[in-house]
């Protein structure tokens, strides 16, 4: 891990240098997971444009007390202070060094889009000298594009989901009376039982009409021959998570379900297919919404397309009519058309996709035939 | 439920009368379930200083469409635009309601604590003629004593966390051979069994010389026979936290896990029996903290002794050295002292406790003699 830990500080230390920064004060938990491999629940970090790989004198993080041990673990590589103020205890060193003549942290990049207006008066009145200046979202254009290291973590959260569903049909744990709560909690441990850490978050199990609900919170509700079953569900692995939907049948689908069921994985396709490479985001929405529009549904396709996914389970880019800019190789995103007939049910079909030069990595495997259970 | 969020906006009204406010314009979610009910995981809030009950004509709530039942049905009182640029968008109204004349939104307070720097940006380049004035913990400060609302659904969470680990003792769950990991998943499933929406925190489950980890995370590591066991765990009911520590030991007790173990049980005791109204919250740390530190093992004590607890698991005031403010009838805090032997073991006991005129009342209930298992 620690290597790539490494290009992605040189990664951003390149951003810094072409937005004329000398550094940049990461607040972000995710964001410094991601720089550093650091899992703790409080940290603040610097990393200074002009350190270089193995000699990272100035690229610093602050953690508390607790993490002592575990920041010496996970960052060995980066000089640690440990404080439990952690963001004013950082600049001010900061601005120690700066008055020192070091250099390193004159204008210094924030995250705006994180720093709450009361912080930014803290981190100005305890780093004098320096230059705060805004720079929202430098490092999640960086997470866009997922290295090997990251795309592994999410085929294994995505391979927990997968082997999960696998188990829960094979016991038969999809069958009359159980209740949307008691199929939710058994997918979940079964994930756990596979690998993953925690959920990727809170399970929607909808039975029968309640799968019309497109986030349906799972309640006492009990699965009745005839019902549609929406599963929509998540692992996380090395705070990677994994994002898939699947819907079955109890019992001998009724040809409006299967109708709907059909015209749903058309265009679920059609929009796995459009996953290339230099593509408008706006056009994979476009190519899997015009099959549901031709087929006269379009008004119950009620959400975007899709979403990035990654160490946020929603992330950019947005696959929707209102997202912005274009697919790259690397970029990891789900496909999760839908069709929600209101008071009888909706069907909906997502996968977790890389997108690749050739064709996209399907990392959620399970079958997308209507399963009769 | 409606009635206490009727005196919950009154309450914020003289608060914002007070400080001569014409509005409070709230984002923290947790806020405005308080104020208002509303459940969802995205929206926006305005509360204007002038409205009174049953009047709330300038009293307005924004989410998106996938609220649009949900808000409807619980904050049926208010009025709601259903709108996904939620807070450009509640701005952007009180702007024009403004040009339009009819006051109420002048001098807007908004949360600075909770509000990032873009986001400012964003609300004032949408909000023209609105002054938006630093408003920091406002609504926070208001959650400090909780209503008999708030209290109920504590009670109902402490209970399930009662009964999951009474449970998981009466079933032999604490036996040889269970990992950290097992534990844990069955303790916290029992929570669910127990009326449990969610668990309120990670649970850790530390067996032996993990049991010195303050904050250790379960792992793989098996429980043995003379090893501690030190679970730290909470359910979640109606938004509410519980928060518990009970260290139990399987098969006979050494004399020293029976020395550490009655010192911290005596310590817990001394801050209990501190908690009173009016008392110094630095003074209900220093009561526990003298007990431990007179035994010698200060340095054995690394962390503060609680935490007000509630719609967060940790939430003012702080009871430490460095807390601040003094308690009052109806805050809810947890009192937990630990002493830690680095490679040996550790003993933690807390409890939830309400602040009352009298004696404070204990939510968490199971016993805190030294079960032996």
């Amino acid at each position: 891990m620690p290597e790539s830990h490494v290009t992605r500080r040189n990664a951003l230390r390149r951003e810094l240098r072409a937005a004329d920064l000398d550094a940049l004060f990461v607040i972000d938990l995710r964001n410094i997971r991601y720089l550093t491999g650091f899992t703790g629940s409080n940290a603040v970090l610097v990393v200074a444009a002009a350190d270089e790989p193995g000699h990272e004198s100035q690229t610093v993080l602050c953690t508390d007390g607790r993490y002592l041990t575990q920041s010496a673990q996970q960052v060995p590589e980066l000089e640690r202070i440990i404080d439990r103020g952690s963001d004013s205890a950082l600049i001010a060193r900061m601005s120690a060094d700066l008055a020192a003549g070091k250099g390193g942290y004159r204008r210094t990049g924030y995250e705006s889009h994180h720093v709450t207006v009361d912080q930014l008066d803290l981190l100005t009145e305890s780093g004098p000298g320096i230059d705060l200046v805004r720079a929202p979202d430098l490092v999640e254009r960086l997470r866009l594009v997922k290295d090997e290291t990251e795309v592994h973590a999410l085929r294994m959260a995505c391979g927990a989901a997968d082997q999960a569903l696998d188990d829960l049909i094979a016991v038969g744990g999809l069958r009359a009376g159980r209740t949307e709560r008691d199929v939710a909690r058994d997918l979940e441990g079964r994930m756990l039982d596979h690998g993953a850490a925690a959920v990727a978050f809170e399970s929607i199990v909808a039975f029968g009409a309640n799968s019309a609900i497109p986030h349906h919170r799972p309640t006492d509700a009990e699965l009745r021959s005839g019902d549609l079953i929406k599963l929509d569900f998540g692992a996380l692995v090395e705070g990677y998570h994994s994002d898939m939907t699947r819907t079955l049948v109890l019992g001998e689908p009724a040809d409006w379900q299967r109708e709907i069921y059909d015209l749903v994985a058309l265009s679920q396709a059609a929009g796995r297919a459009a996953l290339a490479p230099g593509t408008d985001v706006r056009d994979v929405d476009a190519a899997a919404r015009k099959v549901i529009e031709d087929a006269g549904y379009g008004d119950q396709f009620l959400h975007g397309l899709g979403h990035g996914v990654g160490l946020e389970i929603h992330e950019a880019p947005a696959l929707s009519k209102t997202g912005d800019g274009r697919l790259s190789a690397g970029m990891a995103v789900t496909v999760e058309p839908g069709v929600y007939l209101a008071g009888r049910g909706g069907v909906r079909i997502e996968d977790t996709l890389v997108v690749r030069a050739a064709a996209p990595e399907l990392l959620t495997l399970t079958t997308k035939e209507l399963v009769v259970v």
